[in-house]
């Protein structure tokens, strides 16, 4: 693998998709190939629609595992169609969540725990992990809120969760990052984007040693 | 559990889903509630919308890993939703299709292995067995021509595989019939259907003890 792979974690309600919009509009590559920008559970059409069938408001009586078993499965079509091509021929890939995503979700939130969670990602990714992780940090009470602020209408079926469960995705990604001090970067995402946006670029530039030009 | 869970196996063009309609026709429980008539990949809602992805001929860039997670979960699913709760009411199980199905055909046709398609099956499944299998033996040559002469106009995406496939995914159910002798019944699926559904019935009666009618 000659790319760098960057991901980017963190609860609902962060904050991260809005930053990372504008972070990606920023970043121009001064020399070779443009990175890849990617979202988790998505990629191909394959995993697409894996994306429909777990996010499907209507699926209220998906199982715990069912939901765990399906992220790995879009990961997997994810890695070996999109991440792993594009880092062989040297490209930058930035990935919006990845397998932290399923260990604080599934293994914390949803309680599957976390060894089997990171177990049955090993099986789907062929153990491929990120360079570098963003980890946008969030009072669980604080990211609710802009959940349920900003997206009142069109709530999925993740969203409806309580607030234990955003406490226990945070708790699972507190402990993440300092079993991963190495990988995982925390920035504080309870502050203005315009923050956010600095701190995600400043991490870019000084961690992952991506050169680009930002614009002004 | 109260109730038995009894499943059937074999490689695509064993005529199994024709024998079984008949099957399913003649069985009329004499006493207590009618059996549960089921299949994978399949069940509630959520698996059928799986086995949609799995069987769309489209999807030709699937992954063999993705393949044998998106079984896993919807396999998880209707462990959950349907074949737990039949079974906890005392009522028979009769599936067409189980775990064997992806030890033989991800494990073995697609050359994943047997352990590790057995422990995802593990997690997925929390360790629910069988009382009874009944495989329908055939030999691959034969079931690939049956394929091929049937069903040329709607071939699905695992019917385009070759006999090389075919012959691994045979070797594999062999293999297991054989580490699984006191669970997994072998029938002679080449010959007249009357003669495979008498086999059929006559195992249902003698191995699962069930006790029904038969319409002459």
């Amino acid at each position: 693998m000659k790319g760098k792979f960057i991901s980017f974690e963190g609860s609902d309600g962060a904050g991260k998709t809005t930053a990372l919009s504008r972070v990606f509009k920023l970043i121009r590559p001064t020399s070779g190939m443009a990175p890849l920008i990617t979202r988790e559970p998505g990629g191909d059409r394959i995993a697409e629609e894996i994306r429909h069938v777990i996010l499907d408001p209507d699926n209220t009586a998906m199982d715990a595992k069912t939901e765990a078993l399906l992220y790995a499965a879009a990961r997997r079509q994810h890695v070996v169609q999109d991440i792993v091509p594009a880092l062989k021929t040297g490209r930058t890939v930035l990935c919006d969540r990845y397998v932290d995503s399923s260990v604080a979700y599934q293994g914390g939130g949803r309680q599957l725990g976390f060894k089997p969670i990171l177990k049955l990602n090993q099986y789907a990714t062929g153990g491929l992990e990120p360079d570098l992780t963003i980890y946008f940090k969030i009072p669980a009470k604080v990211g609710l809120d802009r959940i349920q602020n900003h997206r009142q209408n069109k709530m999925d079926r993740l969203d409806q969760e309580k607030l234990g469960f955003h406490q226990r995705v945070n708790n699972a990604y507190d402990q993440l990052a300092k079993a991963n001090s190495n990988r995982i970067k925390v920035i504080n995402a309870d502050q203005d984007v315009e923050h956010v946006v600095a701190d995600v670029l400043r991490l870019l530039k000084n961690d992952a040693h991506l050169k680009f030009k930002e614009n002004a």
